[in-house]
């Protein structure tokens, strides 16, 4: 496929009318060759005309057109082959498998929300069927079905960019609840997204959809995302990034003459809480599975194992012990940019000056230029307390273990999180006691709880929740992963006495 | 039962450390003479600290326990009997047979919500069972529930001292969702908060929950309401107003470090479409039984058919003259408040006057000091699309009614239509085919449609939907009547590996 670096607009690419950008090759720090053109206020005008004309015909779509239509995406997406792979290595540094895993991902994603659009599941019908005889009045026959909320503003993330870019899970739920989608493409990786982009636009075409239900733009100013959360006719967002990046959507969300909804994925250090009797049988296995979930990726992900909590006593020396060893012996792995690279190794700089520090284990140094050199910074709870810094997130393979003299001081820590994308219990049969105790705590502060695993690798089906209280996401009530995510993009309509040949066709099969 | 003026928190009632205030009749005119003592950021401080402690236990307790809660305070207000009738008819102007059937809304409403809670329906449970040998990676087993948000401000409404008060609604479903509830009450029905507020109160004690599971806080400051919603202990925020109320609250919540969701219902005008097939065979019984629902409760519904659409021709000149001697006729009927009657006075004087105004109706002049006088206002489509202050809600008997050359232009109107919470269709079989073109239009602009009904009248059922896009609600989303409105309190929370033994107990039958 040729890349072009134009907008992709209207079933047409155009180039954008900002300056134009490059990508950087982050495992080299070279520049990479492709010049592409920005998008700024005249693309989101455009595509924001087109999506709000398309969603009056895309709506309409029947369930197996929209499913079809998402199952062509994702065989578009396969048909690119290698191209697509090199394209997203050579724009995000991450290594083949992963983004072939990633890709899979994504496919699967798209033809799991194509199977729950055929269910009708999503519908969510009811009806309360007429009752003309009812005392002291008769109730009418209302019936309630949900339709798609309008042209959605997806913003591409950096550190997925084939499962949460451009035809990633928001992009997926979005159409899969009948929304057009302006996808506002990750400037960090603008060829890959091209790529991607064009095969929603090719698919688009393939089922004679309107033009407007897809629409790509990229480029490297705050503006364009500004702009396109300011547009009147986009009707809510989804948005997977920084804290400082979701939170500056939310307010311009929430000052518009419309305020819309801001679906964020943001910021969690997700505590991992290690017991005492799973310490006592198997500190040397769980530090080696930590260190794996702790830099894989080089750490970039979501759900990071980025907070530790043990109770101190033999079990949390062995533990140390054996998670030093293995921190020490990690390889380092190159980051995602320049820039993510660059406030990782000064958040760890200054975490590891912290005087409350008790230790700190560094991983391999990088031999690249943006290396991400792994971090275990081990304190004591009191310290912890003592110092929000500790509850910032540091993206990139850096956790905290926080050493705690007793159970009710371990939960006084989780008492005083912010919300998180999940919490993992390290127990054994032995620990359950405590592990009962610990759950309705976890649970008010969490989206996910696991037993025995790692969070990070985040299935993507019907039960999962990626999602939790505030900051790590700016709507508890939601989440970005697995098949609930599509509630974000629906709203109920309730019809009342409707003659049969008045309702909507999904009323009458 | 004794009024004492007091604010109910925490199982006993205290007197509010802010000014004393008095109830008016707005009947006579007169204040009544019960002072009420006023809260402020002392009780919030109280209320909130005991609501979050009461969280996490009364979020714990059995369905079965739930709904007995629920029918407990059905039961307890209907205990008070006629001394709460009248205090709401004292307090609000509104007619006894009026409040009754309110009163007995209120308790099927709080009934329907116990009977959804013991269904276990709302829980929203999913299951993905584990698959040990899938390719490349296992499946975990993975387990959803919803649990409740955590404390929850709702704020009483003027207009339904009883089923969007203190146990209304957004009460029934916030405590139906495991939510302990601060109720802000309108300090224009003080006597009716207490009254219901002790009900649920003792409800409370009857069933042996935390006290902090529910507070009453009344005063007529707006830094009350402000102080409330501010707080980091609440989670969520119900409330049934005005426009400007909605927003500010909004604003409020926008703006905490931690944002949390508002979900106000705002404003609406309700378009009803007069279809010429319908205006041709019953022009006059429409014309009726519109003035009927004008003019019910002084027009002063949420749901009030404030606009009318209708296509010029004999059928329009047949309604207009039929609806001109209905409201004519309407007598006068008391308004809730002083303050509100004043701005009904002024925004229908103000409309009155203005230049492109074909025709003003007004119904019979009250007789009491705060009645308000229906009035009935012309004009053409396109005067109406130039001025913005043909859509703005004017709360009470009045309506527009907007004559359009021809189908066309009455879509232009609808697609100019801001959000709202119902449409209606006036319609015979020989309007098909215009129907047919219309409810996709008026499905993106509103929560409910009707054919052949009232807008006034909102059945409290499983199908029902009660909001709508901005500016009808905060979050066209969700609802605020209905067994959907639940969801507006609940999210979502995933259990990845867990052993039986540590599954929630909702898990276990």
């Amino acid at each position: 496929m040729t890349i072009t670096g134009n907008q992709l607009i209207g079933g047409s690419d155009t180039p954008g009318k900002e300056a134009t950008f490059f990508a950087v090759n982050p495992a080299t720090g070279e520049q990479l060759s492709q010049p592409f053109t920005g998008a700024g206020k005249t693309e989101v005008e455009l595509a924001c005309a087109l999506a709000a004309e398309a969603f009056s015909t895309y709506r309409h779509t029947s369930l197996s057109e929209r499913a079809s239509f998402l199952e062509q995406i994702a065989q578009n997406i396969l048909v690119i082959g290698d191209e697509l792979i090199d394209a997203a290595m050579s724009e995000s540094g991450l290594p083949r498998t992963q983004l072939e895993g990633e890709r899979t991902r994504t496919v699967n994603q798209l033809n799991l929300f194509a199977a729950m659009v055929r269910s009708g599941d999503w519908l969510g019908m009811r009806h309360d069927p007429a009752l003309p005889d009812r005392q002291p009045l008769p109730r009418p026959d209302i019936r309630l079905r949900h339709i798609g909320i309008g042209p959605v503003a997806v913003f591409g993330a950096s550190n997925f960019p084939l499962a949460f870019s451009v035809a990633g899970g928001d992009t997926a739920s979005a159409l899969a609840a009948g929304c057009p989608v302006i996808l506002k493409g990750h400037p960090a990786h603008p060829a890959t997204s091209e790529l991607v982009g064009r095969a929603v636009q090719k698919a688009v075409f393939d089922c004679g959809l309107h033009v407007g239900v897809f629409a790509l733009l990229v480029g490297p100013s705050i503006e364009l995302g500004a702009a396109l959360v300011a547009d009147p006719r986009i009707k809510a967002v989804g948005f997977t990034g920084s804290r400082g990046g979701g939170m500056a959507l939310m307010r311009i969300a929430a000052s518009r003459p419309e305020p819309i909804p801001v679906f964020a994925e943001m910021s969690s250090l997700n505590p991992v809480v290690l017991l005492p009797g799973a310490l006592a049988t198997r500190a040397e296995s769980i530090a080696k599975s930590f260190a794996v979930s702790l830099t894989k990726g080089a750490g970039q992900f979501c759900t990071n194992p980025g907070l530790l909590l043990a109770i101190e006593g033999p079990g949390y020396d062995a533990f140390l012990h054996a998670a030093t060893e293995a921190i020490e012996a990690a390889p380092a792995g190159t980051m995602l940019t320049p820039a993510i690279h660059g406030v990782y190794t000064q958040q760890t700089a200054n975490l590891a000056k912290h005087g409350a520090l008790r230790q700190v284990v560094r991983g391999q140094p990088g031999t690249g230029p943006h290396e991400c050199q792994a971090a275990l910074m081990v304190v004591d709870s009191s310290d912890f307390l003592l110092d929000p810094v500790w509850h910032n997130e540091v993206f990139g393979a850096s956790s905290v273990l926080v050493r705690c003299p007793d159970l009710a001081t371990l939960q006084d820590v989780i008492g005083h999180l912010e919300g998180q994308l999940t919490a993992t219990l390290q127990m054994d049969p032995a620990d359950l006691p405590m592990a009962q105790q610990l759950v309705p705590k976890l649970e008010e502060k969490v989206g996910r709880i696991l037993v025995n695993g790692w969070p990070t690798g985040v299935e993507v089906a019907s039960a999962m929740v990626h999602g939790g209280p505030f900051p790590a996401t700016s709507d508890a009530r939601m989440t970005s992963v697995g098949t609930l995510a599509i509630t974000r993009f629906l709203r109920p309509v309730c019809y009342q006495d409707f003659p049969e040949a008045l309702l909507p066709e999904v009323f009458k099969h």
